[in-house]
């Protein structure tokens, strides 16, 4: 039993026996500034006692995806129908021509960009930002290893790695393969570093259900459209360990629950 | 004063007056239990009494930086001197002619990159789950705003739109130059996306000496490179703000020191 849970009963057995404090004191300020030293570490507010209700507290909020068709919101969408929490969907269309995003999108943040969501007076941009804030914030401790843990870093390190890695030759081939035979000279390259990659995260699924841990995290979320670009490609043949598990993610109800609302998404086949 | 400073003096009172503890009961229940739900929520370890050194509290371990020379793991090094932690670092060098990382690296990590840090069993690759492990472990609640507050989550956007946004366009540049005039047709869309980034970033920067709040933090440390690489393509010419944010971070004693021990960085000017 934790002494967190302990301490109630210990509390509740004093009172009763009219006991002195004495043989609890020493106990309980140990405990507290080892606490208190954690949470200071983490910088967390809920240690101030002044502070009843924490900001990002589920609850007092809701909230707004701003979502644009074909894009990487879609896995947000995924995720709040993951977590189960009520929110609210904002729809903004690609130009049917250009495929760019509509300039209202520009009014929400000076991108242009999705997604962006906004909660309350917050406003957060960038995938992996939001997933990391979404989870902590509604997931109730749900869909992300425990801080402090090897397996939080892993987490971690997927939600940096997708955007902030895996995405760039995948990228580099949408770009440059509109150059067609101008381009051909850098696809050697491209083309190895696709497979790096790939093969990096194919590894990592080897024997594995999900990403991390034993159940659904938001790095599973995260990694979803680097495996949805890399197929649209037709780049998973040699990869099966990436290609059944977003054939799986693909499965999950809350996938489809979040192509029912989102409207058509055309990297999901 | 919090009631985690008081709590102590009140029991110190009790013991010493050798009431019983029933005025104390209540608020100290209720503020455990919305301690416990706080900590629950984050997945706090700290909550469990039986963990009296969770993993990742500084003094257990000391971090090993893999640092390539002119790489992404210069700004790890100078976060390690602005953390002022001990750290061994481990050097690798690019081959002079193709400008690759050496294969000793994927002995490392299997995707053969810089930066790379290994901390006791941990091993973690991506300069912004660096960045954030690095400064939650060892930074003491320095160098990032309070998990919980806005503050904190502008701080988490920049670590990842750093890699997952604003490297993509001049990453893009740099590939697609390769190409010499054949590349010319991808270059409008390459310039407006830069200078689209760009232009964000100075305005973010606009008043203010840091990304986020009143001093350095992570964001600054993470955002480095991405100065550095626009400025090394003379990019930064119509972003003021930008610019001389990147001429005091490179003043910092600290960078500097990170020049010294990590040798020739040719991204500072």
């Amino acid at each position: 039993m934790t002494f967190a849970r302990r301490l109630p009963l210990l509390l509740k057995a004093n009172v009763k026996s009219k006991n002195s404090v004495t043989n609890l004191y020493y106990p309980v300020v140990f405990w507290f500034q080892h606490l208190q030293q954690c949470l200071l570490s983490r910088g967390c507010e809920c240690w101030n006692w002044a502070n009843s209700a924490p900001q990002g507290h589920p609850g007092e909020r809701m909230p707004i995806l701003h979502h644009l068709n074909d894009s990487r919101s879609q896995r947000i969408l995924w995720l709040l129908e993951e977590l189960g929490t009520p929110y609210e969907l904002k729809f903004y269309q690609r130009d049917a021509k250009t495929r760019l995003a509509p300039p209202e999108l520009t009014a929400i943040h000076p991108l242009g960009k999705s997604p962006v969501i906004t909660d309350g007076a917050l406003k957060i941009a960038e995938s992996g930002a939001i997933v990391d804030y979404l989870v902590r914030t509604y997931g109730q401790g749900r869909m992300m290893p425990r801080p402090g843990t090897a397996d939080y870093e892993a987490y971690n390190e997927w939600l940096h790695y997708a955007e902030g890695s895996a995405m760039l030759p995948l990228m580099l081939n949408l770009y440059v393969s509109r150059l067609k035979e101008a381009g051909s000279p850098l696809h050697p390259r491209i083309d190895s570093e696709i497979a790096n990659h790939l093969g990096y995260v194919d590894s990592a699924l080897k024997g594995r259900e999900f990403f991390v841990g034993q159940s659904l995290t938001g790095a599973d979320i995260q990694m979803s459209f680097v495996g949805e670009i890399a197929d649209v490609y037709q780049r998973l043949g040699p990869f099966p360990n990436l290609k059944s598990w977003l054939s799986r993610m693909h499965a999950r109800p809350a996938f489809q629950r979040s192509i029912e609302k989102g409207g058509a998404y055309r990297f999901a086949r």
